[in-house]
């Protein structure tokens, strides 16, 4: 068991009323408990939970009017990783996959699977179907990437990619998505949270499933996979974006950690503070 | 109430063992009753009926060995379209959409809506939100693009489409809900077959989310909304492809229909058939 | 006539030894006169003129050794605009172009002609043939532009732009070059020095070949085409790029002027320059 | 010496008024020596020739009115091949590039070598400089590609294809110059007729600068680069498209022929033919 303190402080400044949706809590599943957490917004601003279908997802939504706004949301995770010998996992055929799999083999907007058959089938074809194979994606995606800051933006696909041979952690996850579904092994999206990144960050790697069950992958090799604590699930990073923002407002500065070790010092002003969220 | 006789029959020359997964079956929802139905399929091969999510999308999926194979699915079906005066009907503030709704302001495959935002704010922004607005969407999406048969194909999004200006029904829908996402109203795709369409074909509309439901939209004016049956619901295209092969078969022949009156002579040779779906 | 000081300094930190090309020379041709001319570099480095073509592009080539680098170029120009009564002032039939204007018929880099033809026919296609449909095409860019800095890219391009209408200048200049060779009007990309504009920078505009001869035009309305001075003639700005770097160098300052007063006190240090390109 | 039969037969059904500019006739070069030719429309339309610029490119125009149209050009050409040691023969500096040739550097409509400058460095950076490494270049797009007759189109680019790993010997053209101009080859489209190419038809190739000359290359492995005879040069074929139509014409046949052995019966009947270019 691995006990793991995770959080993030967003600071906006905002000009008009302005709704916010963020991507930033840990999601439940069976894989990791939330033992304490908290949001905290200051100053005061109501948050309201929406809890996004069977995978999990929690958004935070809020409305926050003119000003300075800062959000510090905190969890302590314990993380019950399954030991798995993958060297026996196979891939699952397309007429046994379950129904809602099925989804994640489409593409998507940013994971053009449908232009990337031929490419996937040449490169990948031949390979032995199963586990090793996705991890022959992702050394494919690794050997053949730059991780460069800054090289990619919000609309960059994975074909962009592709051709440019350059991204962050986003773009390697929707490379190693699309080759995946082009495949045909379904492979979804994941954010979260990752201890010993560096530099310290939200984090994107993503799911492949097989086997009757997902497995995670990461293609960029920043971060050991079993040190990642998940917030969101989705066909790409379009459906779990850290924070997505209706109004006038400007990011002014974000910190995200996720240590092994007792978090340090995060803390807002305890005065015009809130704790929207309690343990759970 | 409006009682429609719906079906299709594909034929397909199959060369090597290959599943088919088919978005021919009519949607389980409260609008429309499905009172008879049947799938049959020449020569005899099982098929499997995967639910997919609360949407009401009901896959079908069959895995069929070399040679010929026809597919005849047909149902009738009664419509309980609401009566809804659509004049007062507004749209709602991002604060307040329903989570499970916000999904579908994500761009999608198809639907870039995220390179459209100013695009969209341009054309619309100064419009009256609500019901009207998205007419307005629609008409716009009619007199800009000239419906053209084969003048797009499977990978076309509502981008090339904007610039090309040309399109099938598939490429209308894409365009109204990519323009409706950046308006920041949810929209989402719905194939289906349509009372009175000519040709003949399954047709592609799409749905806005407004003022606590989902309303039907068409932006093509090829048939009337009043006589479009469901299939399925998605993101896009993507979602409800009406048939997704794997495998090497070849479509040989289609044929669909959607009458009001008694449904014409679409059966099968009687012998070596198989009702997979009985009626409801 | 109308006397000009142009001008640009450029500054780089070199860092291995690299070959620098540049558009920053007035081009040769019978609207401008140079009357004064120089290129310093500083230190001391070898400049190479290339003259490229019938359009009279002048290229300067050199090779610098690392470290700091200054590019001080100068001229004083005579402009000899010819009156022109634009009204009356048609289109050329296909059949009648000139053989060396019919490659502006063709697309380019950054000005896909060939998806426009469409759009540009809806659009513009029921106006009067001619040096007002250019005109028109100038507004329509304008109108649905919002001049932007940093919205855009070196790989963007007039599709790009005209889905997310915004740019600079070299991006309403690509976009009424696609729009005016979709529509059969030759139509070539401009860069040069433009007095008043705000803030001084190299300016990118086009020009359309009507009734014979070619016409300036400039989409931005951020000068006054009076006051343009020619650096370069090419079908998009992949031909006219005032820099392109071989080796590892970094931009650190760019001065650029255009005044019709004299000049200001832009001269390096005297010692150590010098000056590679006599006055004409 | 190598005599080689060439022609092409382009028949018409032209609805209106329509212009046609033409890539056929056999370009003028040291190379290639034209002993015999002939163009011949029926019905009689007078034909303009129209030479393009240095590159010895000669279009043909003409104004067709509404009927049947076929057009008819013939060539007697004999190839004189330089033999070349390519063993040692190197890359130019970018120093040392004459400046007629930097054009080639820069990317183009169907060549987006701007955004493949990592993508080349990483397959072809490591490799000795010279035509062993156009070579090389050429040997990946035969070994990733995937020779197949529909599919792409007019606007199919080479980073398309890079992305979906197919096309015919234009793409094939495209992403071999794409490749050299990221590397910093100059590389341009050639059209030509090819020998013994199956099934016989235009056929495209490219050439790439190297030690002070232009080397013809060709990717698709179709036919033996000796028996090329060059109708058009450009930077891709948006340049040299052997027909472009303004009006209202459909294609209704085409036949193309290059011969070693004496051209067999391509013929009009000899009435109502016109012979506009008589031999050179």
């Amino acid at each position: 068991m691995n006990q793991i303190f995770v959080g993030s402080r967003l600071r906006y400044t905002v000009n008009t009323p302005t709704t916010f949706l963020l991507n930033v809590s840990v999601a439940q599943n069976c894989y990791q408990a939330t033992t304490e957490e908290s949001i905290e917004v200051h100053p005061f601003h109501k948050v309201e939970e929406c809890a996004v279908g069977p995978l999990g997802n929690r958004l935070l939504r809020l409305n926050a009017m003119p000003g300075d706004l800062t959000i510090l949301y905190q969890a302590t995770v314990e993380l019950h990783a399954e030991e798995v010998d993958s060297s026996n996992v196979g891939e699952v055929n397309y007429e046994n996959l379950p129904a809602d799999v099925l989804t994640y083999l489409n593409p998507s907007r940013y994971c053009e699977s449908d232009k990337l058959f031929r490419f996937a089938a040449e490169e990948f074809g031949g390979l032995v179907p199963g586990y090793s194979r996705v991890t022959a994606i992702c050394n494919w995606t690794f050997e053949h990437l730059t991780y460069t800051p800054g090289s990619t933006g919000p609309t960059t696909t994975a074909c962009d990619v592709l051709l440019q041979r350059s991204g962050v952690c986003r773009d390697y996850a929707h490379v190693a998505i699309s080759l995946c579904r082009a495949m045909g092994i379904p492979a979804r999206y994941v954010s979260g949270y990752a201890v010993n990144l560096q530099p310290p960050d939200f984090h994107g790697f993503f799911e492949a499933f097989l086997e009757g069950r997902w497995f995670l992958f990461d293609a960029t090799r920043l971060a050991p996979v079993g040190g990642f604590v998940r917030i969101g699930t989705g066909r790409d990073a379009a459906d779990v974006a850290f924070s997505t923002i209706r109004g006038d407002a400007q990011s002014v500065e974000m910190e995200v950690w996720a240590d092994e070790q007792q978090q340090g010092d995060h803390l807002l002003d305890p005065d015009n503070v809130q704790t929207a969220i309690s343990s759970a």
